[in-house]
């Protein structure tokens, strides 16, 4: 390796730092960069450069964004009635992407985690606590992770929310679509059991 | 979509210039780079940008090199009567963190391919046949890999040594160390058999 070029050494231990990339595949990368795609290469490096520099958090919802306020909080055809809390800004671009919700989001940023040092002052409590008193907010749809952390996040979330005289809702819990009874686990399916609803006409 | 931030649309996208990054690993490397590694994915946009610009290939044996001459090339203390042929800097690279070898390399850059319109030209024969023709190389250690392809490289390779009269090798194939037979394929089986050796005392 002490004959390797330097700058391709620094190429390959860089890219490691990008998650589920060790050192096979930061190697594969830099080579097919190199190989058969220097533009797009040169073209991620002033995009990524931007990036790192130019996104901050709205301060509105706490979202990433190159602005102040997010376009989603800057939207005024969304329903400010509606307040979607969610982990993170990836839970967010699923919401967005897979349903019609029209209202806006809260982005933690986190969970609850006191392992992990993640109190209510990491996760936005007082920025939260000032839009759920502000009096336009009608319902919480708290959209956190059905994991042990995103569970006791919703608990508390939903306190505030009672506290404030806002409605909280929770995301539905069940059997997946398109799931097959046999192969869903089985603290799923007994919830699923014991929230079964009446079918309608 | 459409209210997602601009610049993390395009880091997305960008990213998926990376060989074997998707859609949602893209989107998984843009958040984990903003939430947690900005330090990181700033130093990755700096070496990228120059590593695209500053790495070319070396005059002499055409394995990548920010400079005319490449490291091994320009070490006087590697053997100039050994020539290592192979066909990527990966496997160049490969060799030289296994291998004790203390020769020189040829980088083919390809194999002979007609389908994907690779010839003689695009490998860079005519520097290789000075480079045979100069009276200093002894030995072609052809490394190419025992693909089909690769195999017929190998095959035309020997040919140029012997026209300029160097002897040519080629590495050694059969049963991989560590390999149970049961799992072996049956092309290198047979092969390993066919090439069975003397046991020396």
């Amino acid at each position: 390796m002490s004959d390797a070029p330097d700058l391709l050494t620094a190429l390959i231990d860089a890219l490691r730092c990008l998650p589920g990339v060790g050192a096979k595949s930061a190697q594969r990368m830099a080579f097919h960069l190199l190989e058969r795609d220097r533009d797009g290469g040169t073209h991620l490096a002033g995009v990524l450069q931007r990036a790192m520099q130019g996104i901050g958090h709205c301060k509105s919802c706490r979202n990433f964004s190159e602005s102040d306020e997010c376009a989603i909080c800057a939207n005024p055809t969304r329903d400010p009635a509606l307040l979607c809390v969610v982990e993170t800004p990836a839970d967010l671009l699923a919401l967005e992407q897979a349903t019609g919700y029209r209202g806006r989001y809260f982005v933690l940023m986190g969970r609850l985690s006191p392992l992990d040092g993640m109190g209510p002052q990491d996760l936005g409590v007082e920025l939260l606590k000032r839009k759920l008193a502000g009096g336009e907010v009608r319902e919480l749809v708290i959209a956190t992770n059905p994991t042990v952390e995103g569970e006791a996040t919703a608990h508390w979330l939903g306190q505030l929310a009672h506290a404030a005289g806002v409605r909280p809702t929770r995301l539905a819990h069940g059997v997946p679509l398109g799931g097959e009874l046999e192969y869903v686990d089985r603290g799923t399916l007994a919830h699923a059991f014991g929230s079964r609803r009446d079918l309608e006409d």
